[in-house]
């Protein structure tokens, strides 16, 4: 990493390492602006104030008005506000369409929904991992109340045409909410939110902590939106709890600090990525499971010889830090692969490596060695 | 306060400011811990230890075990997932008693699943701001799936036997779930917690950060329990969302800090309650609204001749910070005075003194000071 040459994280789409400027701010904030953002008295209005200019930064980041973001606590809870809310607000029709390889906090929620009684059809990616936009559209019908599709998968890295299926979507049906989650996609890939309705972001992918997200919810939307959660007049009544102005702060000084170099860093990005793939092909073994549309930030692969798990604990010894599928399932077997359909040994060594920025050559390398050393001198699967 | 003299921040049960030593820890553990809890490699690991120490430390000043504590983002979130977990969890009937001066994140879901369906029971406090446990047990009957009330009221300071509630309510029916709101208590008041399945308690009102809180889930109710929101396995699977570290670690940091010290500051803080409450013996006009059980650091009382928006706004200008109600109500009219039956003029002219240790002798001087000059200026009400 460029902050430290010892430390070679390769994980980023579990975590990224926070910006000190952003981890001043937000500590800056805490002790600046202590007023109840929803008091009335001066340093409670200033608190306001400072929280709706980090709405507007992080609005402008992805193109919406200031009205349409509501700040959360996390990506999961984004996705469960959009889920569970859509319920609520849309009583027209039972049926859903999610993507087959969702997140476990779209995928879960869904799953819930359907024992709850609704029509949700989950529809599978394909086996080189993209998603057919076609068959999610052929699901849709005038009773669909949500479709939710990912922008960027968290494990494969794969880039949906969420545009064309929200586009979609929207003649076969203008009543049915479209969810886009793009905790992965955030100042990754461009944003388009024509024929969406709500779309999940979170801090902690773009180097502002963990524990501060937001959710869009188009204009059109917001009035009928029935958030799950409810309570006092923070967030215009759509996310009770006092505000996090701290680390909304934080996350607007992150959108800000990346906002502008996307096109640099992806080129960065998009060298390290190849440098990879071609140290790969010393490794006859090795299939790559990203598929070709997939970002350069994400390269998911089976070397088919070692236990992923035992890959990862010999790569964690020498300061190489990366992982075998989601964080959030805690080394539990992968969901999009499985998805996929691929096969038990493929899914068991298979290895996730993300980039950010701050990623260098010699993190490509130290990785390349260590996965070297680990086929030669680990216990390979029989 | 001790920190500033010219600032008179008399608002404690809207938010307290964030302890100096609470932010330095939040900021050191942004930078130092930035691997995501749940990541199997060694950073990811130590993030996870230093996330069950943070836990562990705030269990024990609740007196339960870690294996009992769920951090979450708010006290609102907490309030929330108890009551909408309660409806998933105890499916063996329809009623549901809630105290008539809950917090907006007890009352309004409660309200809503009065209108989901529920028999929900409103018990409405007597006029001196008191709750009769006896007649929220009457309530009480073997269809009861959850009974709700808070441990210490924010607006009024009154202190509910939350100890016999919970015993009563077990001896008529030991299926039903209890939830104590113990936002307004912790750290200030005793936690016992005999009887009790679920608890929530939020950071912010105890010098830690806003944005960060837990709710405690009674060993014995822990497998049954449905959390609304689903996701990852964080939090034991009952809180999705990768771990805000950082502000749990602030958390802990802010439980210990005041941990041991609480009858030195109720000591204190009772002398600032009682200088207040000789001060306003000036005012023949003056009502007290809290009940003679509340807590030293809340007094609420109604002064009778000037709108109580107008007096906050007088009051600001010198730097003095109190509130006429809920911080969350933004200024609506106070939902606990309104439920204690009190008449317009006395809920129009309520005010709100809410005290932390922080706070001096010249803070309520300053406070009596400014309310003597508005009494004298200020338009009064016809």
């Amino acid at each position: 990493m460029k902050q430290n040459p010892n430390i070679h994280y390769l994980d980023n789409a579990a975590t990224t390492m926070v910006a000190p400027e952003v981890a001043q701010v937000v500590h800056d904030t805490l002790l600046q602006h202590w007023a109840n953002p929803s008091s009335l008295y001066t340093p409670g209005v200033e608190s306001g104030m400072e929280l709706n200019r980090a709405r507007s930064v992080v609005a402008k980041s992805l193109g919406c008005k200031s009205s349409e973001l509501f700040f959360t606590g996390s990506g999961s809870e984004g996705n469960n506000m959009a889920l569970l809310g859509a319920v609520r607000s849309k009583t027209f029709g039972k049926r859903i369409v999610v993507s087959g390889f969702e997140h476990a906090s779209v995928d879960k929620p869904a799953k819930r929904l359907r024992d709850d009684g609704y029509d949700v059809v989950f529809v599978a990616p394909n086996e080189d991992g993209t998603l057919d936009v076609d068959k999610m559209l052929e699901q849709v019908n005038k009773n669909t109340i949500l479709v939710a599709c990912m922008l960027v998968n968290n494990e494969t890295g794969a880039r949906n045409d969420v545009e064309r299926l929200a586009q979609g979507v929207k003649k076969i049906n203008s009543r049915c909410a479209v969810h886009v989650d793009a905790v992965q996609a955030w100042m990754r890939v461009p944003i388009r939110l024509a024929g969406v309705d709500t779309m999940t972001v979170s801090g902690h992918k773009i180097h502002a902590p963990k524990g501060i997200g937001a959710l869009y919810v188009n204009e059109k939307y917001i009035q009928s939106f029935q958030p799950p959660y409810i309570g006092g007049e923070q967030e215009r009544e759509k996310r009770p709890g006092t505000e996090n102005l701290a680390y909304a702060m934080g996350l607007a000084e992150a959108a800000k600090r990346l906002g502008s170099s996307m096109p640099a860093r992806t080129a960065h990005i998009q060298a390290l990525n190849q440098r990879l793939r071609q140290g790969l092909k010393a490794f006859p073994e090795v299939i790559i499971n990203s598929p070709d549309n997939a970002v350069p930030e994400v390269l998911n692969f089976s070397e088919m010889v070692i236990n992923s798990q035992t890959m990862l604990n010999h790569l964690s010894t020498r300061g190489v830090y990366i992982s075998t599928g989601s964080a959030c399932d805690k080394g539990a077997k992968s969901h999009t692969l499985a998805a996929m359909g691929l096969d038990s040994r493929r899914i068991n060594t298979a290895i996730r490596v993300s980039f950010c920025a701050d990623n260098t050559e010699e993190d490509v390398d130290a990785f390349l060695n260590g996965l070297e050393d680990g086929m030669k001198t680990l216990q390979r699967l029989k």
